[in-house]
């Protein structure tokens, strides 16, 4: 017996609710914003319409699927889907037994669509028994707080946010309405929007990294700045965002951050960025709007990084970006130039001992 | 007085229990798969047999040590151990009050003498007072569960678990026999098989980063996968796995990742990998068996790592790795090219104004 | 309304207490080390003297505020403060309506005159009722537990040290006077001097990553070892600090690491040392003192790391460096060369074209 077998379950029951449904064709394409393309025989959806959702390799005739990458074509031509989502290039791949839904946006369709068959799971109100709640504590009533948390003085918690076991809320800090924060979170010094996300172990207001110098040691500045999350911000598991020191900390509207990245004191970030793991951004730097930072890129201190920008992974950052562009590399430039870079390098290397003279002691 | 003496101690005992034995050489020579070569008096071992391990600076005539980093080579001249594990090379250079035990793999011998002397700390069957434990979960009358854990809904865990205090194990998830589980994890939407550990902060099932562009805002993605813990893996401190989205996230029996590493969803790692401190593995990348990679690197999403490949500290891998290879660099290339490159570069750049008219607008 | 307005409130009394003050000009130069030069009407302060900080662009004429980055000049110019602390350099700048605290190092001086009006927090005495603790632990009376805590067997904790909420001390480990951990931290097998800050969710004291690869699995390395923090040693959040394995893992005197860094087993850092954020020092690497490493740095294990060098962000050092040296790239080098690579390869890249023939097939 193994408790770990990896056969595949579409959402296992022991973790997720039956799904909702079934829906036919038209709903899915409705709510998927796509055209329904039948399959040869001209049907679009079993008896009984869709069941569920599977991925491509695993699906059978009452399940939808899709497919967004064309590594994975070749599963495509032998899915047993009843449907799939694709884009129009796709379709021609779509097997005969297969209905298409298509559309310019296969991962948007499915992201719907698959939400539509698991909605998200409700927040049950209540205050659990082992939580230690300050007297002073504003929680609305339709709020959940789970086993062990701490909510300190004068904090605010909105309609229907939901606050993990083992959660520390400190003293003053504000929740709008419906946030969802995990479990292991520690916040202080915080004004938080609706509908902010914060997975396991985040750590969001300590101090930041600031100390001087002095004749005998370090002297730590003190931080007297705030983090303001705003609305629908969401920040994964991990993850540290330091408080302002004189001024604020501040995460844009919308903006996603994921998985064990550094934010420093008075970072500004604007509406809708995308951090990804492992990026850190050092104290004072101001990310305009739309701005991406891929996985494990860095950005030093005080500089300003452009809307739209995109920062490839591992990128080192340590000047100011103009909006729009893509940078990549250590130190960062135009990704075109680094590619470049790389390429004539690799040539070069190859060639040296023509080029140059003397080489013979080279490796 | 100071509380922070830095004075060596081995094994402390204000932390460790006292060491068993003695042994004499034969037991060591054993468990050690070690071959024993005597003093030059021709003796084994002291009267009364080896009391502990110590390491080579400090240990004394009825210790145990062990070396095999030719860096070290000159503190082994100096040693007072009484036995020292090293392999074949070094074995010149043992004093000659000093006994060998030599092997191919001193670390491995050193590894399971040292277990010898100071076995794993049992478990103590038990559930703390102040737990909090679903009335429907599954727990083994011979597992730990320390203070403030809390254990939820229809959860299962085996014989001998260990759970540290402050963890979360959520509704549903299974551990099998002799896991141990430190302290503040959280741990949900998993299956786990038997003599896994986890160590502290690290949270194991929660949504990935994924999520789509839609007409306002981002999209949520709905995570409906688990996370699949095979037997005999390791995982580090505040590591970070996460749950996949449609398909599971796998770690294949016997892998060991170190802290604060990332594992997107959907990634399947096969037999005995391992990832070092820092590194990150993006979404529905598949590492086959015998992966290493090492701190720092990251791979992006949607790529596979053939058999025993070596991926380099602060690798960036882009694209499928075959089975074998090194690669290092970012991006990653073969080895042997990376620092063939690292050379070439640096000989240009200093001939630089030799090779090229013009050039004097350089720096 | 909403929950996260971002309006600037300085000191947000939500969260701090009201300002210490007012404090007169002398007071203030006087805690400065710095030399007050006049308005230009000859004055020094307002009347009633000055009531609080602030940012520069944020300041009133009852403000202190200060300027140390040329970036921000033209703030300078607008600035509506009372007082200002500049170096020498930029005092031609400072508004005829603003008096100017000069002097050579003006972050630090801010950093002295912030906590003038701001000083830490108290501790408050005391355990919180829902604490555990071991019946054997030895808690000085002035000391502060917050919720959760979990003190184990034969801890000691000094005089005014502070443990925040849901952290675990385990057995044994001993905590000098005025240390400050924060919430979430798991310590075990440490000794701790005097004044050492710890913030939330790190862990230290941990397993590190040890194990042999024998016949049929990896076998762990046993860690006998312990951690030691040093007075004054301060520790962000989410780092993590393994214990050592036969020796200690050593944070000297003074050190300051950042949010979410990597120390491995039996490193040894020396007096005063910097590491940031994100970075990483593998096992055995030895830090003498008054060494930098910058975020995101990397250092294999088993190199010594001389006296004040400065390792650059993104660094990967693979060998020693010797004392003085400031070094970056990865592979690490003097960052002079680094840069020069840098421009020469750039050069090199745009003028392929001429430089070789046969090249058209590049790219």
């Amino acid at each position: 017996m193994t408790t770990c077998d990896r056969s595949f379950v579409v959402a296992d029951p022991r973790f997720f609710a039956k799904a909702k449904g079934p829906f036919s064709a038209a709903v899915l394409a409705d709510i998927a914003k796509a055209k329904v393309v039948p399959r040869k025989d001209g049907g679009i959806e079993p008896a009984g319409g869709y069941v569920g959702i599977a991925p491509i390799q695993a699906a059978s005739m009452r399940d939808v699927s899709f497919l967004d990458n064309r590594r994975y074509l070749s599963l495509l031509d032998q899915t047993q889907a009843g449907l799939v989502i694709v884009e129009s290039d796709f379709i021609k791949r779509v097997p005969s037994h297969c209905v298409a839904l298509v559309t310019s946006d296969p991962y948007l369709a499915w992201s719907r669509v698959a939400r539509l068959f698991y909605p998200s799971s409700a927040v049950i109100p209540g205050v659990h028994a082992t939580a230690s709640v300050a007297s002073t504590a504003l929680i609305d009533p339709s709020a959940q707080i789970e086993a062990f948390a701490v909510i300190g003085d004068n904090v605010e918690v909105g309609a229907g946010c939901f606050i993990g076991a083992h959660t520390i809320i400190g003293a003053g800090v504000r929740l709008g309405q419906a946030c969802r924060i995990g479990s292991h979170v520690s916040m202080s010094y915080a004004l938080v929007g609706n509908r902010v996300t914060v997975s396991h172990g985040s750590r969001i207001g300590q101090d930041g990294f600031g100390f001087a110098l002095g004749p005998v040691s370090f002297e730590t500045m003190p931080h007297l700045g705030r983090v303001i999350l705003e609305d629908d911000v969401e920040i994964g598991a991990n993850s540290t965002i330091d408080r302002g020191s004189v001024n604020d900390t501040i995460i844009g509207a919308g903006s996603r951050i994921d998985n064990l990245v550094q934010i420093g004191h008075n970072v500004q970030m604007g509406r809708c960025c995308i951090v990804v793991s492992q990026a850190g951004i050092s104290g004072s730097t101001v990310l305009e709007d739309y701005v991406t930072v891929a996985a494990q890129a860095g950005l030093v201190g005080h500089i300003r990084i452009g809307n739209k920008v995109r920062v490839g992974a591992q990128c080192g950052v340590m000047s100011d970006v103009e909006a729009g562009q893509d940078v990549i590399g250590s130190p960062a430039m135009p990704v075109r130039e680094f590619f470049r870079n790389v390429a004539v390098l690799r040539k070069l290397s190859k060639k040296w001992s023509k080029l140059v003279r003397g080489s013979s002691d080279l490796i």
